[in-house]
């Protein structure tokens, strides 16, 4: 029998329990700080030499030269013609899928005019580069490629660079069609804290952007907050997580696959199960004990379920409701009967499948919206990755004359307030320039 | 006469010369983040009474308990009550004004319906609760107050937590007052990096936010970026920064001063002119000899247009607006005749002025927009303190039965890829359960 935690929110105990599974705290030891900042000293300093360099004492082979380092478009295009057809269609198809959603996140700017002919408004322009990092090895997933790239050109961001690492110089071509698919302008084969000093600061070979964005290791992590500033980054992700709420009607088979779906990721990946059925639970748990024997990757997810997986008994739904806001999960499933009549009372996930139809797996691939989504409850305060994360406003201001000398009073009498008196008289030219 | 940098696009060293202007490190020593983080281990450990011990070391104030430390509401209309009339005046237009604006940048969820009955969207929801740090003594800013606060009431955030430092136990009458007129909920004597802890971690008497905005000194931005990923935290500025497009055609009295607007913030400040007009220059240079003398903040301004300032001389029109484009400044002035004309080519720029009746310090205190602006660069990737900083979306997905026998098929197609069959098998059993 797994053994998987048992709660209920009845529990005196319950605040404790809840606060312990859910503690998380991604610890990047001196050891790994140091590390990483010497090879971002080493690629400004050096650029191609370095990587190149790196490249052979990391990833075990060497570049000729930096031209080595470039994954020719057309290389990218001959992996897209050498996978097998259904992954083709299964890529294309996602794809497609992805590009529709995030065509309805596109902003666009407006502006307003004031009956004394003073606009106001915001201007919203694309990135003009981003650079996407795709590890490379066993965790490299193409489905992460598309994710992450297609809301970067869905946002007209004009150069897409990625980098992925070529352990001993092994291409995953699942990962190079995606790219194709995914209409990324230039890769590079290159990973690490490296890849990311390049992308930040550019080098001879490789282009400077302006927002790193992708999942990576702690190397890659921790070279993510050292260069931000230098360039924009997105979130440094926790383990993935699931949070299950249930009336008990869906088969139990089905929840068990799920919290599996999740497990599976990794060691630290947490799947939890809220339910005001108890017996509900029960089925549940029997269903896990069934099933396990059966999974390929068995040892993780029982390993995960273990040490941060729990079945909690709720009070009734709005308990269930109460846990999920405090939880705050990145993939929240309402495998509910009429999951519309809640929705609007989960203040906080990353992303919500809906009904008992939904596996979170769906939204993993190919539903549309993005699996790139805030973790460790930090969906209190975040979003998912999504097209506004590459674009970004401009506040437009254009005065009238009537406008100027009517608003150059305002603030002629704050910035005097806070003993500014360049801003008061710059302010107040324009209102006698009006006069 | 004021050494100010003279630059030309056509110098062989001008790009080795504005990068070297632009540099702009921020630098928290070693012994600043031990202090940092030490400060928060023990609000963490000892909550309010660590607070206590802070307040009287840092503050040279001893709060006789906790409850001490909160400035009730009635103390925020107290002060909205003290002030002059013309500042309360100026005070509620600016509110009015930053409110308006706010309200064109909230954003709702949407979602569509695909033909086999699939529903995608996205809900938006506001933060529970956010953190403003308000810095005390000499650089107590009330219009940093408004601009902060109001965005986050206009997202709906339920609770905004207010904190300020009372050095010597001294209030400032004007924050207090913009406190109360901008909606603040709470507020809280506290200051440092001790508060922005309490802040994020919660102590007995502060109530833990999700998100921590404002500026602060090098403590309070080392703070800011030590409890970032527990909570979310706006971006940590460098200095303020303006750059001046100008096609000679402006009063170059009006320009200098726009410029020393900028420069008496502090010896880091950098004000920018480019312009395509060699004479226009000229008379500019000569304004500043000009008015620098007649200048409350004089030795203020002429340290930072010694150390960071210059004056730009551009081929053209086109050559002014790549020099735009390159800087990303926080704040440009387009002080041209038809600034609608090329507004559109601007690229990267927190906060557009447009025409010359724009001054910038408009934007500071009561035009509307924001003045918490993206600085050093990063309007390349980001953009003006919004609502859109105290809302966050959720994907939903909610698949029909149709749709998800489908969208199963392409998930197992990929997930098998990837690998992971706990993913392909949850997808699978919906569609096998809607055969």
């Amino acid at each position: 029998m797994t053994e998987i935690k048992r709660l209920s929110t009845a529990d005196s105990d319950y605040q404790a329990r809840i606060a312990d599974l859910l503690a998380w705290e991604s610890v990047s030891d001196d050891r790994v700080q140091q590390t990483v900042a010497e090879i971002i000293r080493e690629v400004r300093a050096r650029g191609d030499a370095a990587l190149i360099d790196y490249t052979s004492r990391f990833d075990r082979w060497t570049p000729a030269s930096a031209a080595d380092l470039e994954l020719p478009k057309a290389r990218l295009e001959a992996a897209w013609g050498k996978i097998p057809a259904a992954q083709r269609a299964a890529l294309e198809k996602a794809a497609e899928r992805i590009r529709a959603y995030a065509e309805h996140q596109k902003t666009s700017g407006w502006s307003y005019r004031e009956p004394d002919g003073t606009l106001l408004g915001q201007q919203v322009t694309p990135l003009d580069r981003a650079g996407l990092y795709v590890p490379g090895g066993k965790a490299a997933y193409p489905s992460s490629v598309l994710m992450n790239a297609i809301p970067a050109k869905v946002a007209g961001v004009a150069e897409l660079i990625m980098v992925v690492p070529t352990p001993d110089g092994e291409l995953n071509e699942l990962v190079l069609a995606a790219a194709h698919v995914s209409g990324v302008d230039r890769a590079f084969a290159i990973g690490g804290a490296q890849a990311v000093a390049a992308l930040a600061y550019g080098t001879e070979s490789i282009p400077g952007v302006d927002k790193v964005v992708g999942p990576g290791n702690i190397y890659v992590a921790t070279a993510k907050r050292a260069v931000f500033g230098q360039v924009g980054i997105d979130m440094v992700a926790g383990p993935s997580e699931i949070l299950v709420v249930c009336d008990g009607g869906t088969d139990p088979d089905w929840i068990a696959m799920d919290l599996f779906s999740q497990a599976e990721h990794d060691e630290d990946a947490q799947s939890i199960l809220v339910s005001w059925d108890a017996g509900f639970l029960d089925r549940v748990a029997a269903s896990i004990d069934k099933l396990l024997p059966t999974m390929e990757r068995q040892e993780i997810i029982s390993a995960a379920l273990r040490a941060r997986g729990a079945l909690i008994q709720a009070r009734d739904l709005d308990d269930a409701i109460d846990v999920a806001n405090f939880i705050a999960p990145e993939h929240l499933e309402l495998s509910v009967e009429d999951p519309e009549a809640i929705v609007g009372r989960i203040r906080h996930a990353g992303a919500i499948f809906m009904g008992r139809y939904t596996a979170e797996a769906l939204g993993d691939y190919c539903a549309g919206p993005n699996h790139v989504l805030p973790t460790s409850r930090t969906a209190r305060f975040s979003s998912p990755l999504g097209v506004y994360d590459f674009q970004k406003r401009s506040s437009l201001i254009m005065a009238s004359r009537a406008g100027s000398a009517e608003l150059s009073k305002t603030a002629s009498v704050l910035a005097r307030g806070e003993g500014l008196t360049a801003h008061a008289r710059s302010a107040e030219y324009r209102g006698e320039g009006a006069e």
